[in-house]
């Protein structure tokens, strides 16, 4: 029996929620879930459960969810794992509509069949899990607090997702710290059912929430996050922190294109494509959150820093441009604005240096100026403990200008200074103004805005339709399953190719000598030769590759040296023929690939030919489908993108050429499931308006387990 | 009259100090001096100068300075620039040691004519210059704070020279907020005598300084700097902000090399190479000079990480990997040490969890493990606040374990969480243990301490005499003069090359074309040839080279075909002969720079040939003198470097050959002070034992204005 998903509203909103585990012990979890529920004023029924019955905190507890006489939302499970099974099948009796597994011991400690069981059982009972192994599930819309962790949790718009239900407990507590207020906190744990693009679907028209922060250790799934998380990053900030970024915690990646780039570098890629804004550790992530929930996006790009000493200035615009932030420099409009509140030994250049003379009423009117003009989108505001710095008075200009402007324009702080100046930083984090003791903290935060805002303001990618003959590719993979063979033949893969429409070298098969002559006229000299055998992978290594043959005589050395060597070096493979192409002009070598990433699903790769991937590292990725926009930009992300501009008087190469192909390698692999992996190499390019051709191309099909 | 300098001693341990310009007036400059020399209760003599006279603070004010009857070993002077010449004198006629300017409006303005007369007039007078446009000098030695910053500075050991008054007053707050003591505070401002490597010369024997922090903004004399870096490197850590790391902050560099790179890829391969730490900003510093004032230095690269949390703990491992601290992975010294201390579900790998179930007990029992385990060399506690984690009691444990500890083995603890956590993190910060929320701020401390580390137990660099054949150089020079040339021929080039024993391809020149047959066949065939001619300075783009001439008929075809490119290309240009060489084996193409950098001096650059350079900027620098250990590790940083080493089944190149090349060419460059530039490029590197030899070897002599 296969019943609806319930809707995952009621995740958020239960109308009532039964405590499955409910103690009176106040050292079990299940007595303290209670404890913040209630504490928390959850506006829900909430209904204990227990076999021993009795009474906890004034409610009376039922021996079972079936006794419940009322719908129940949620059943929320805090037993032993080896009777949460059980437990189960009565809520499936019961008709609850979530399971929030607070239990540990199951996949994360070898543990998965039985968590697969209770996963199957709940789909086909039409129940949804979050969970196990979690610390729970806060919603403010209707003040659950169905958690282990702190009982205090400030209301507000940031919404949690973590994966890890310790750094969920202790996220609460900072964030309590911090004056960060959380519209919900979900802890997902095992994933065997609800993972985070289920919530994110939900979180994406979810008023209370402006923002949201994910806490990620692993991805499952990344096909759909990658396409949900492009939904739900036009509409709010989406914030990440992934853990296992070095090469200790990354797993190691399995495939070619894998290993070259580490695990990291590929999640890297896709969630920037996603528009996501990725933090390195909690504190950032944090501070992001806190910046952004408060402060308006801003209209455009300029941004101004304004400062009372040359130092700070010059450490404020390194910090800006290593965080992406961009310094206004239109001197006319800088001038206008600025020189009648600059001092004469100033400069009205940005940065904005009022000296260390400035007065508090220097700082007042250059910061009213800026944060009024209309040109200017953002003012970073910097101040060094001078002799003539009051930091007293300074706390009430920031105060009111930050009243004035805070729903205006993006505004951040940062002084340094003694005890005087770090008090008025701590009094005015108090009211959550953006003011730090560290210009690089400041900076980062106006970055991390203006990520949101570029991606917000991205016209969106048009995915376009590859036109696919379909058939052929079905055919040849036909052929190739029916040889039981996980490759495809080079003129297979070729076939492929021509399928989508991407170029490949004039070649031919030939069967014998008099056809390969044949097919060496009609292509036209110079030819090359290769060996066709479903033995020989690696033709190079058994020398069955002849280059630059220029006559016929020369074909027939070829042939019959190709044939004789592979005789010799590999007996036993049977000889399908031998392929004769024309030989190709010289142009820039680039490899492409496509493959099934375990994480991300499709995603295409783009690098130069040879070393550059090889000993350079200088590859770039996108999860597919991308579009060509997109495709551009991971291309022009290349460190050795100068090469495709044309470098020392060379004419710029076919780049919208080189961006069709990416995306037709992407559409094959997406197309056809049984395709796993696809590397062009090299594709070969060519000057702007002649085009690319793909001299060599390796298709690999999925073995039976990865289909 | 030219005296002898004073010893630097007397800066920072003056026996008396006059202040020329001290006032009544509280709002000048000349009584907040006084006042902070007299609270801060210097141990010399106060001697007030003041042409009204009168008495200040209890101390009677000389009309000038020669009044005073008494030596006077510095004298501090707060009056207008345009009379501080006037007083400057009186203090030549006084014999005072060292004069403290405080005074601006000099060259920071553009004044520069009135700074150098002064400078001039104190070195002819045996008088030495700290500033002019300075906060003035702390020492603690003598209790002396001649600034007219904060009153109190809280002593200890460190010393921060700054060149920026502004952000020297605000570390003086900032540190002791943070509770860092100080030795002394040097304030450099113009540096128009005194500079950081006159003060870094004292400080290294300076006992109450451990650690010294610099604070720079541009850098003059830098081959004196970078020498004395190295020495005190050796024997305290020295720490260093520099501002002006982004291109709008950076000078434009005017020379080829130095536009390829930045400026501050220079200074920053510079400063690594004398063992200083750079951190990024004045927070950072400031954690690390805290952090490695109180820390040992560790005994070896062995780190452990403790942790309650999986999360918390791939965490650590991901900073620990971005700020290089090594991760003990000696399974069976884990095991031994931790397998007792930590639960059945915990891991002994590193990072060691005690999962979240760890109670204080475990934490105690395990860091005591690691604490005491002398292959354990520095120990990465971290915590995150579950249900089972009392702040209250870890508070506890981690005092008594540092305490234990602190002196013996490197120690850093993060924890995160709520109230209670932060509080826990305050408390123990007044104790100064280094305790942070942030897990990445309490690696990046370790990481500054092993950067030390690192760079105290690496053996000295033998740096070896090059033999030169000066003469021979000279000469050439002497020729380059005479012809009113800043370039030298490319055989002169050559020459120069032989002179300190750089292989060159054969070459000759020829006058006519029988001597280049002559020569040709002498050679052996294939060879090369291109014009010569001083006028003539881009020989390829009057199509004067021909290369792989093979026979007797293709040289006298390709002399003829030279001669009628030349006269047509560049009709005015003297052919002076044609050179004839052997044509080379292809091998790896380098590049081998050297020049006089506008900041440090002698610097030699290497890079392999070609886009690598200039389009994936994969260039290495270093300050000359080097030895080869340091060169071997500079080519080792390139990013490029595997193609040295071999790949796809390539033999390893020459690279010791290289090594040896790189010294010589900055052996050339640092002896000829007429040279500005040297480039060999390319410099073609064959496999392991067959050398390299230098293709083109293009060399600058230095313009009149910059000899």
């Amino acid at each position: 029996m296969k019943s609806r998903c319930p809707n995952i509203k009621y995740l958020f909103e239960p109308r009532s929620i039964a405590i499955i585990g409910a103690s009176q012990d106040t050292m079990k979890l299940g007595y303290t879930i209670i404890e913040n529920i209630l504490s928390g004023n959850y506006i829900g029924k909430v209904y204990p459960v227990n076999p021993k019955g009795g009474e906890i905190l004034g409610h009376s507890v039922y021996k079972s969810v079936e006794e419940i006489d009322d719908i129940v939302d949620i059943a929320c499970i805090a037993i032993p794992a080896k009777i949460v099974f059980k437990a189960v099948k009565s809520c499936a009796h019961k008709g609850v509509k979530f399971l929030v597994i607070i239990t540990s011991g199951f996949s994360e400690i070898g543990n998965t069949a039985e968590e697969r069981k209770i996963a199957s059982y709940a789909r086909e009972h039409g129940m949804r899990i979050l969970g196990p192994n979690i610390v729970g599930i806060y919603s403010s819309s209707v003040s659950l607090n169905a958690t282990f962790g702190p009982k205090e949790i400030e209301t507000g718009n940031v919404a949690i997702i973590t994966q890890s239900g310790a750094i969920g407990i202790a996220m609460i507590g900072k964030t309590k710290v911090e004056h960060i207020g959380i519209s919900a906190i979900v802890s997902v744990g095992n994933k065997a059912d609800i993972d985070e693009a289920d919530l994110l679907e939900y979180l994406i028209s979810h008023k209370e929430t402006k923002i949201i922060l994910l806490y990620i250790e692993g991805i499952r799934g990344g096909e759909k996050l990658a396409r949900i998380l492009k939904m739900a990053t036009k509409k709010k900030p989406v914030i990440v922190i992934k853990s296992g970024r070095s090469k200790r915690g990354a797993i190691a990646a399995a495939s070619h294109t894998g290993s070259l780039a580490g695990a990291d570098k590929v999640f890297d890629a896709i969630i920037r494509q996603c528009g996501v804004i990725r933090a390195e550790n909690i504190q950032e992530a944090l501070e992001w959150c806190k910046f952004l929930v408060n402060s308006p996006v801003p209209k455009g790009e300029n941004s101004v820093i304004i400062t009372n000493g040359g130092g700070i200035g010059v450490l404020g615009a390194d910090a800006c441009e290593k965080y992406n932030v961009n310094l206004y420099d239109d001197i006319q409009t800088l001038k206008k604005t600025f020189s009648e509140v600059t001092p004469t030994f100033g400069s009205i250049r940005n940065p904005v240096d009022l000296t260390g003379q400035a007065s508090l009423v220097d700082y007042d009117k250059a910061l009213g100026a800026a944060l009024k003009n209309r040109n200017i989108h953002s003012v970073i505001c910097l101040g060094c403990e001078t002799t003539f710095f009051n930091a007293e008075a300074f706390k009430g200009i920031v105060k009111k200008q930050y009243d004035d402007y805070k729903i205006k324009k993006p505004i951040v702080f940062s002084i340094f200074g003694g005890d005087k100046v770090e008090s008025c930083i701590i009094n005015l984090r108090e009211y959550n103004i953006p003011i730090f003791s560290d210009t690089y903290k400041a900076v980062s935060c106006l970055s991390a805005l203006y990520s949101h805002y570029r991606n917000k303001i991205s016209p969106t990618d048009i995915i376009k339709e590859i036109d696919t003959d379909i058939h052929s590719i079905e055919r040849i993979i036909k052929q190739a399953r029916k040889d039981n063979r996980y490759f495809l033949l080079s003129y297979e893969a070729q076939d492929i190719m021509k399928a989508v429409g991407i170029p490949i070298p004039k070649s031919y098969v030939a069967h014998n000598i008099s056809e390969a002559i044949k097919y060496a006229e009609e292509i036209g000299y110079p030819v090359v030769m290769k060996v066709v055998s479903k033995d020989i992978v690696h033709k190079s290594d058994v020398e069955g590759v002849a280059l630059d043959l220029e006559n016929k005589a020369e074909v027939i050395d070829a042939y019959e040296a190709i044939l004789y060597n592979c005789r010799t070096n590999k007996p036993n493979a049977l000889i399908q023929g031998m392929e004769v192409s024309e030989m190709m002009q010289s142009g820039i070598e680039t490899i492409v690939g496509a493959r099934r990433d375990p994480s991300f699903g499709p995603i295409v790769m783009f690098g130069l030919g040879g070393i550059y991937v090889e000993v350079m590292k200088d590859i770039v990725f996108r999860s597919f489908p991308v579009g060509p926009k997109e495709t551009m930009k991971m291309i022009s992300e290349l460190q050795s993108y100068p090469l495709l501009l044309g470098v020392r008087g060379e004419k710029k190469k076919d780049i919208d050429v080189v961006v069709d192909t990416v995306i037709k390698v992407g559409a094959i692999l997406q197309k056809c499931k049984d395709i796993s992996d696809i590397e062009v190499n090299p594709l070969v390019v060519y000057n702007c308006g002649e085009g690319v051709k793909a001299l060599d191309v390796r298709i690999l099909l999925s073995k039976p387990e990865e289909v």
